[in-house]
């Protein structure tokens, strides 16, 4: 690095590339020179950053020549076709897509959590799935501490962790309604799937495809990423995951069994008030407690509501609230190329 | 009974008392004279029942003079107030508030999981928690069949569960956002407590008011109701309610471990099809699964994603929806009516 690196975005113009350009600016993360690319369709749309005004081109192999550092969020076909042409010319790819993330070769990082396993990158690291991060940077402090035997989570998912053109939908539908009018989902649960659904006024619990074992992929995401970014193939791990009317935030309602005995609510507290990452917002008189409308544009993640299980003596309850554009998305991926230029990985 | 009885109905002018109403007129119940009640303040106001125009007075202990059956629905205190002045008249009381749920002698019933213990009614019969009746509505059959050893449920609860005037709240605030406008949050999450919060786009995981132990009053009922009804003070309960922005309908994601080994999710699907008061709404590769929106003005429980746990043997996880206001509600009163003819017990 001299005056900073070669960064591409590569789905600059979605809800997380608006984002990630967004967080780059705010850290002001060493650039030297910024290449915004995009699917053809939406190539040629102007960007602004830092004032400057950018061309977003469409992303081919060749875009990536003398790219140091490419962030990824185009949607997975995107990405399982470019990212290694992005590596073959020299890049570190951070993919935000589901791509590579159970690849054993790819390492899977919440900086908070495994920043280390970042030393094992052939090339491409994984940015995890929205709500499996702030899950997790909830829960490593206790981890670390107690240990944890069991997972349990139903989620409450905002509408734009499926891009922009749902929070339309759901705007749109809303309005719709107040206004006594007719309207025809067209994006709702899965853009991919048959059977479109209502979103405005009402609660979906289909996040991604069904697959053969009755969870969705979402529910086999938090499952199965959870485990390896924890290192723990063993942990019981289940997730409910639910779509919601609201635009931005997702949160989760967490059960957790740890290993030690005698633990209580407010050493977890204590823990968690100090935790990196983490914003405790747990005060019940004083009806503190964290919210997805109050989440909007930070980057850490809130959790209160923890209280100890009234049968379970290693059972604790609690509430955990994100920005599922940024530490969900955008912002661990800056994150995660914060670390790699910490760590001295891309220099 | 010659042509029906003479029912009162207090509380006549709220969300609850119209679909009482309602569904008393769908039901065809045999009532000889309707008595409307209410508070000072919205007595006066004009009811059509089967076409013919009432005049709700205001709820006084003289009004239940001859009263047989007596519907409850408007708020704990007018509840301990005036219930057993109207059980002192010869009425049988059916109260839909908190007020004597959980009151030693006051059968908590639900009629498809424990209609024998209205015979057990010292002129009271509690009407349960919204949230509680549709969980233990999916649940008692598994329980009979393979035994219950745990619950976990998370909410996803709509905001007529508290009065008509928080749908006004959440429909306002909307428009507001849409609009573009300012507003001020004036009744959720409880109108007795100090702060209020913005419920459109957002999720609020507060209902009703803190309990030391760190649970919500309706946590706490969802806790001590289901044991209640269920006759099992030792089971394992626990709940996180959480308020949205859904005007009717409430979901609930359910975590249950049974007694027995072996059990498959279609045993549980096989059972719950042909359980009493269920519809079973579960088919993952058509899409089907049950929604709040899909549920407003249905008697009936909805129940899907039928899951086993992917470590616990025991463990599966569901999906359970109902319109808040019928069963959770109206449609559970008048039913407990009903059950009090069919059974002799009122005559």
């Amino acid at each position: 690095m001299v005056n900073g690196f070669h960064v591409a975005v590569v789905g600059a113009t979605g809800a997380v590339g608006e984002q990630m350009l967004k967080t780059l600016q705010d850290r002001d993360f060493p650039i030297s020179k910024l290449t915004l690319l995009s699917s053809k369709r939406s190539a040629g749309k102007i960007v602004v950053f830092k004032g400057e005004e950018f061309t977003v081109q469409e992303a081919t192999p060749e875009s990536f020549e003398g790219v140091q550092i490419a962030l990824f969020s185009a949607g997975g076909s995107v990405s399982k076709e470019l990212a290694p042409e992005a590596v073959k010319r020299g890049a570190i790819v951070v993919d935000n897509t589901s791509a590579f993330r159970m690849d054993e070769n790819t390492p899977l990082v919440v900086p908070e959590v495994n920043e280390k396993a970042l030393f094992d990158y052939n090339g491409i690291i994984a940015n995890p799935n929205c709500s499996t991060i702030q899950m997790v940077v909830a829960l490593e402090p206790v981890r670390q501490a107690y240990g944890l035997k069991k997972i349990i989570v139903s989620t409450y998912q905002a509408v734009s962790g499926a891009g922009a053109a749902a929070v339309d939908e759901l705007m749109n539908q809303t309005k719709a309604i107040i206004d006594g009018k007719e309207f025809t989902p067209e994006i709702l649960p899965v853009s991919a799937d048959e059977k479109k659904y209502q979103i405005a006024f009402n609660a979906i619990p289909q996040i991604d495809k069904f697959q053969d074992n009755g969870f969705t992929f979402e529910e086999m995401k938090m499952i199965n990423e959870t485990k390896k970014i924890m290192g723990m193939e063993d942990l019981s791990v289940a997730a409910t995951c639910v779509r919601l009317p609201i635009a931005t935030g997702h949160s989760e309602s967490v059960f957790i069994e740890v290993e030690k005995e005698g633990v209580t609510s407010n050493d977890i507290k204590t823990l968690l008030a100090s935790a990196p990452g983490v914003t405790l917002q747990d005060n019940p008189s004083e009806q503190e407690y964290p919210m997805p409308a109050h989440s909007v544009g930070k980057n850490d993640v809130f959790v209160g509501r923890i209280r100890k299980d009234l049968t379970d003596d290693k059972g604790f309850h609690m509430w955990v609230v994100s920005d599922n554009l940024l530490k969900g998305a955008a912002w661990n991926s800056v994150q995660i190329a914060e670390s790699l230029v910490k760590l001295g990985i891309v220099k």
